[in-house]
């Protein structure tokens, strides 16, 4: 029976949160629970904002330098700003700190916080203190974004084009190598310890006109995949040949089955998952940042991967959850 | 030699903070962390915002219900709004649940977050859900203000006149009664455990244009004093006589000097603490949720109070503080 936290998909509790939360707000554009942020009209734009709990357990692994964690924090709710396309307004970040932690190592997160929001062209403006026995850090990342401009989840349909930004499971091959205590370089655990907003690139792809639907993949591009699906009644046919895998997943995978599981399950990769009209593709197609990997299709047709050999194989729903057990990788 | 979290000071702390952040965004119109929200400029208005961090064994005495606990989380940023004049837009929660907490408790903690949003006339747009050992809930609010009505810390000057909305002490005594395992009513624990935000009179008090500085009571009218002083450089007597002294603390304190220390000292209470300039008052005397309690004078009078007999005592620096150990009560 279904009657705690751990027993709930992540997915079906956020629903129910919403069905209490209601969606009776008038100023809210996009209904709660339904994007990467919550947007609010203002001024005649679309205001953007963003909440991410991150703390020690589950969210820092051990090698990381507080620096990192600093800019870990900071660089989740960012790439959620970017999925909808906005400017990046500001970052608040509510800090739990263990008594014995050293005022050195606090203000070495806080300098992470301040550097990846410097990289995402604004700062740090607010926040709150509190000690707590687990390293415990919330962010709230502000942007804004003209009312054209605005990217959401909704509005993928069949035929358009799926494009990811930059590589496929970086993060996880990181993952992978530090619970596997393996021996490899600061470059190689990059992507899952301090993982680069899209700001850049959301901006160009809402200047664009040409996205239909957008989200980022902090989740694995599975779910990320299955989410679209959910909210634009419609499949997906991605092809194994077009896959941008990250060096690392190849690398470190004993086989290229499991590198491919890699690249569609691991999470921590922040990318950018957007679909494109293909009649407005050509606006897109000098920019290098963006790849391919497959098209919309009747939501009959499921998620699934044609792979090299031309097989035909589902694409699952799992990936990363932050509560519940099922699916959990 | 302060080195850990445990030895520092909280403002020492944020201060350093500041530091680190800098203070370089174009788009804020009050630096960071001076003040109950950070101001950004927005399609003319301003937007307010801030964020607050709490947890289960600090924030939640275990009598509090999950739906106080839901209402505490919304109210204690939505007083920061009403602290700044602002109209609220939105609360954002990212809340970490134990693993095995029950659903329903979940559900009611969310009732309690919307019953205070509506409560302010907004509704809850977002948030994040993550599994934590230890209840934490860090919410963050939204609100809009025009350029002419915000209300800030920094405006006081001597001659002003110095008032508080509703009643002073009563979460303090109301925690008494809770560490003492007292037996009182429902009604006598209310204070501390659904403490109203106080959006109405802060909207109120930015309209009339009489009001010359302005913060939340929440660390406890001595330390609201001190942090407005140090902003403004000012001094203030307060009046013993003019203090309204919740019944609360008439009720459960041995001696007058504890009940007024519980009023001058103990956190908790999520009032106004505004300054008003004297030929500005009358436009604010038909309000009868403001009591006028004193005066601000030069700084070199520092903190004062005038008791009933006509003595003259300085005002301690202490209340609640979030981190660090020095002068907590």
């Amino acid at each position: 029976m279904v009657s705690t936290i751990k027993d709930i998909d992540e997915r079906a509790f956020i629903a129910q949160l919403s069905s209490i939360f209601g969606r009776g707000n008038r100023e809210l554009s996009v209904p709660a629970g339904d994007d990467d942020c919550a947007v609010l009209e203002f001024g005649g734009e679309y205001l953007v904002v963003t909440t991410d709990m991150l703390h020690q357990k589950t969210d820092f692994p051990d090698t990381m330098t507080p620096w990192q964690i600093g800019w870990m924090a900071a660089a989740v709710n960012f790439s959620d700003i970017a999925a909808m396309g906005g400017q990046p307004l500001g970052l608040l970040a509510a800090v739990g700190y263990p008594q014995n932690m050293s005022l050195e190592d606090a203000g070495e997160i806080a300098r992470g916080m301040r550097d990846c929001a410097e990289f995402c062209e604004t700062s740090v403006i607010g926040g709150d203190v509190d000690s707590h026995e687990e390293l415990t850090i919330t962010g709230t990342a502000l942007g804004r974004v003209s009312k054209e401009e605005l990217l959401t989840r909704k509005g993928a349909k069949p035929g358009d084009l799926v494009c990811v930004t930059g590589t496929l499971g970086g993060a996880g091959a990181a993952l992978e190598a530090y619970l596997k205590n393996m021996d490899v370089d600061y470059d190689f655990m990059k992507p899952l310890l301090e993982p680069v907003p899209r700001i850049a690139e959301g901006r160009m792809l809402a200047k664009s006109g040409a996205v239909t639907s957008a989200m980022d993949t902090s989740d694995g591009l599975a779910l990320s995949l299955y989410d679209l699906a959910s909210v634009n009644e419609v499949g997906f046919v991605l092809r194994e040949e077009l896959l941008p895998v990250d060096r690392r997943v190849s690398e470190i995978a004993s086989s290229e089955k499991e590198a491919l599981e890699m690249a569609l399950y691991s999470g921590g990769d922040f990318e950018l998952l957007v679909t494109v009209s293909k009649d407005m593709f050509e606006a897109l197609q000098a920019e290098s940042y963006l790849t391919v990997v497959g098209e919309i299709v009747d939501i009959d047709a499921g998620i699934s991967l044609v792979g090299k050999d031309g097989a035909n194989f589902a694409i699952n729903r799992k990936g990363y959850l932050h509560i519940g057990t099922s699916d959990q990788i």
